[in-house]
């Protein structure tokens, strides 16, 4: 079973990392210190296949490396964990930049919206590396687990490599998604990262964070 | 039977009026001119309750007006149908602005998203009219037949007015969309506005122009 890095110490990369030690796979969350509490806490309650440590330590550690920072410091944290880490990895991007400056709900980050995207920049920054954005459209109870929004919704990938999309797409099996569309390569991160403010507004008008998008067709 | 005023004769306007007449309404497709081919076959082949005229024959015209012309002209169309002409009435907004100078899939016209929408200015350029941003996540023959996209799919409406909203769900309804989401004020409707960049690529992946969006929840 292959060995996993989750960068990212937050509810998304707590979760995901759970789901994937119950699915049987090594696991070391990263973030600034190997001293992080939450992830301290996280790896005493995940059992002996659950490790923490650095940015550097996880990605270093990782066959696969699942980016679960906040896109504000996504970029900061993939320097720290150095780049060259990363190189002959998959990625899975799941990474979103919002603004909250103005309150609920945020914009994206300007500079990485609708003429460019996080996923497109994380790809730049690791070009050893198989990049592929996915799972970022819903919440991350509903991420590893599909069924909880009620129903059999979709989900997408992009990137640029057909192989490593494959190995994202057993993965996000494992997730209880059985329905995904692979919309082709990295740039078409764009076209997921711009759910976000649907689904912000979705949720402030149902209060429902465990909505998902099924594409009719 | 309400008389509604249709601006632009491009194929969400003449998919519009035709499902319009169908539905029994009295509809004025409008144009920059009153002589404009497009607006004249579609009179000719959809009986006597179909007429055109210009713009501004059609804003007068209607007491419910869908804006149907292209994002890039919205504005100037509705400077040329008379903002006062839209004083008291419903104006259901459909327009996107999308950019394809950089070929497909187009990216959508930066001032307009984001931290703005084309809905919000149709709102603002028309302050006497109460605007409802609705329908242009999906294909013109599925916004006026929800079955279309093989399935029950959700629609959402934006816009300032409760009772307006109603109005307008009433015609959603007819066009067969049973789930409807009130994501609140027109603000929201920029997340209906950044929903096209996934619905672009979704067509790029599947090359079906019948997709929907339905909310799992």
């Amino acid at each position: 079973m292959k060995k996993i890095g989750v960068l990212g110490t937050g509810a998304v990369g707590r979760t995901i990392g759970k789901r994937l030690i119950e699915l049987g796979y090594e696991v070391k969350m990263g973030s600034r210190t190997s001293t992080n509490e939450k992830a301290v806490e996280w790896v005493n309650s995940n059992g002996e296949n659950a490790s923490a440590g650095t940015f550097e330590d996880a990605a270093q550690f990782g066959e696969i490396i699942f980016n679960c920072t906040k896109g504000e410091i996504t970029l900061e944290a993939l320097k720290m964990a150095g780049t060259g880490n990363f190189d002959g990895k998959t990625v899975i991007d799941i990474s979103n930049g919002l603004d909250f400056s103005q309150g609920f709900p945020p914009f994206l980050t300007p500079q990485y919206a609708n003429t460019n995207s996080l996923g497109e920049e994380v790809q730049k920054l690791l070009p050893g590396a198989n990049v592929v954005k996915s799972l970022k459209i819903v919440n991350c109870e509903v991420m590893v687990n599909a069924a909880k929004s009620g129903g059999d919704p979709t989900m997408f990938v992009a990137g640029n490599n057909d192989g490593v999309k494959q190995e994202v797409i057993s993965i996000l099996n494992q997730f209880g998604w059985n329905d995904i569309i692979d919309l082709g390569d990295i740039t078409n991160a764009r076209g997921m990262e711009m759910m976000l403010p649907i689904w912000t507004r979705i949720y402030g008008a149902t209060k429902n964070g465990h909505i998902a998008f099924k594409i009719v067709r």
